[in-house]
């Protein structure tokens, strides 16, 4: 039976994947008088007199909302909120497993900025935190924008940078791994949305000597005004030789290719005209820009997919859990780029030098150091 | 120790009362690739081809919305969107706990209807009906009206209809103990908010003789207008005879008192002013407009109030679980009228002839067969 088949049969069978459960006892009066009225008035007088003490005697210190309208969603596209929610039931069971936080999804009927931006805002007293979640660009990072700017605890766009982030702790490892310097490194980033975007602004902090962008109507040019907001601000930080031209003209003597694109948009040839030993992240879901076997064969040393049927998975697993998980138990107020910075050097540090290889230069998403590494990392920013 | 101690000290503890769990093993890549990428996207895709797939494989058919604004909690007031947490997480807990539905707490962050009106749309997607919680009146009533209208889901303001549910279950089974007639009852309510205009509206329905609406100025009175559209509405279903005065003079002669408003403003004169074995729900909380001890040496001959540690608690959770639960599985895309009178009737029946007696006129709320009761009256209704 293929995975499609197994995967519906077990949705229906549970009726979908999450579940709401009392912490507490409810099973006599004396029970119910504790739990609910009279004796809750207390914790609510307590909260009335410090806010803050909200986190202290309710579930928000450790309740995330995984915020999606379904306009992006994994390689469907805008298939809306209903047809979203099976993903985003996913993703707040990924928070359970993997790092313990208690998520709940809410999928907004509606693709409007202003209308996402304010319902996250009223719907906010009892999160701890927000994960906005498959919302398409450009609007995505208006959105995380405004809400960073708005909110008082942490709101984090994981289709942005949790994909950097990760994407960004491959790039160190294979870096540390081929014993090479990112300072002279040429990179080319194919595909300029949610993904691509934050990963540009993300590897600049590791001040490699260019950066390309190329999307779907070649490099992009800070001589060229853009309809799209997000490719003049992209274009603005990238390409310094001003070159023009196709993904092939990018690639030419580049050191790194990192796809948030399209299937096999990538040929051998392009690969063999990069510089030695390159490094592929071919990230397009589920088929990549070239497969694993084909990049090989002409030359790519170092490959990395979204597959986990291929070694070097690039996962979003391995970023999320342990920045809420961090930031809740630190109470951070923001996700900071300095902490974002660490998550990946946290990610990248868990395999020792002497354990990397070609294809492991990434470590596995059950690893429990990840999660413990990541949070660590974050919560000693806050301090 | 009081109980407010051990209350606070149960909710720190516990770091409040709520946890989302994972119904499906998320133990190895293979169950990652069923639960999320990339087997996630064919329940997906089965809802885009047919948005009512999303009850089959998704957990928005047992998941519940706690709405609240804070704005009207318990006995304490107005006490904003965070402190009203406690509250609203004992609300879910019960929902799970009674049966079996999930729930999640949202609490707003404003007291505008037309705000609070579009947050609840927007995020109706994966909810399958909204409870609506102590929203301060006459508001609650205009948003659950228009919520009613605009959603395909059962939306249900318990402080409304929860609490005349139970009630008139109360009267229903006080006047078959005592075999009177209620068509013959003349009843006092007294308190005209939420709770006040609903029980009003809803014991209409069993044809009392007259009922008599007071508030903190008196009786109210058709040829009176009044600045609450509630009060106005109220005025024009009651008060048969258009007299005038205080609560004392309404309850003169009459058979039942219905207290939903403040401690200790029916004196023992006030009852002996009644008809013979008057009936007294007093359910100002925690201290009843009379005490059962006081209301019983006046003459009182049936006596409920809100309280655990009297007999006869009018309780609301002898309604909501069983209403949702039921509304739920039958998929009713409203709670109407006859649902709510059919609630009432199967929480009085729960109790045989035989069994009726002064102190229990009202099921224990761990009573299992009333939710069971209450959800088989509701699906009749929907079939």
């Amino acid at each position: 039976m293929d995975i499609y088949k197994k995967a519906l049969e077990l949705h229906e069978k549970n009726k979908g994947k999450i579940e709401v459960i009392s912490k507490i006892n409810v099973k006599n009066k004396n029970d119910l008088t504790l739990a609910y009225s009279p004796g809750v008035a207390e914790p609510c007088r307590e909260i009335v007199k410090n806010k803050e003490n909200i986190y202290k005697y309710t579930s928000k210190g450790n309740l995330v909302a995984v915020v999606s309208d379904g306009s992006a969603v994994l390689g469907l596209g805008d298939i809306g909120p209903y047809a979203g929610l099976p993903v985003m039931e996913g993703k707040a069971i990924l928070f359970k497993e993997f790092a313990g936080v208690n998520a709940v999804p809410l999928c907004l009927n509606t693709n409007d900025v202003d209308e996402i931006v304010k319902t996250v805002k009223l719907i906010a007293p009892n999160f701890g935190g927000i994960n906005l979640e498959d919302i398409s660009a450009p609007r995505c990072v208006e959105i995380e924008r405004r809400l960073k700017e708005e909110l008082d605890i942490p709101v984090f766009h994981d289709d942005q940078h949790g994909t950097a982030i990760v994407v960004t702790a491959a790039l160190i490892n294979a870096y540390r791994y081929l014993k090479k310097d990112i300072t002279k490194a040429t990179i080319v980033v194919n595909g300029i949305g949610a993904a691509g975007s934050a990963i540009i602004k993300m590897i600049k902090q590791l001040n490699p000597k260019n950066i390309i962008a190329c999307d779907i109507n070649g490099i992009l040019n800070k001589n060229i005004h853009y309809e799209n907001p997000l490719h003049n601000e992209i274009a603005s930080i990238t390409n310094n030789n001003l070159i023009k031209g196709s993904l092939a003209t990018a690639l030419k003597n580049a050191d790194v290719f990192i796809g948030v694109s399209a299937p096999n948009i990538v040929t051998k040839d392009m690969i063999k005209s990069m510089n030695t030993d390159p490094v592929i992240f071919a990230m397009a879901n589920p088929t990549p820009e070239i497969m694993p076997e084909l990049a090989k064969k002409a030359g790519a040393k170092i490959i990395g997919t979204g597959r986990s049927d291929y070694p070097n998975q690039i996962n979003n697993v391995l970023a999320f859990p342990g920045i809420f998980r961090g930031a809740l138990d630190a109470r951070a107020k923001t996700i900071t780029e300095e902490m974002k910075i660490a998550a990946a050097y946290a990610i990248a540090n868990v395999i020792p030098d002497e354990e990397l290889a070609d294809n492991y230069i990434i470590p596995d998403a059950f690893n429990k150091k990840v999660v413990e590494n990541v949070a660590n990392a974050i919560k000693k920013c806050v301090q």
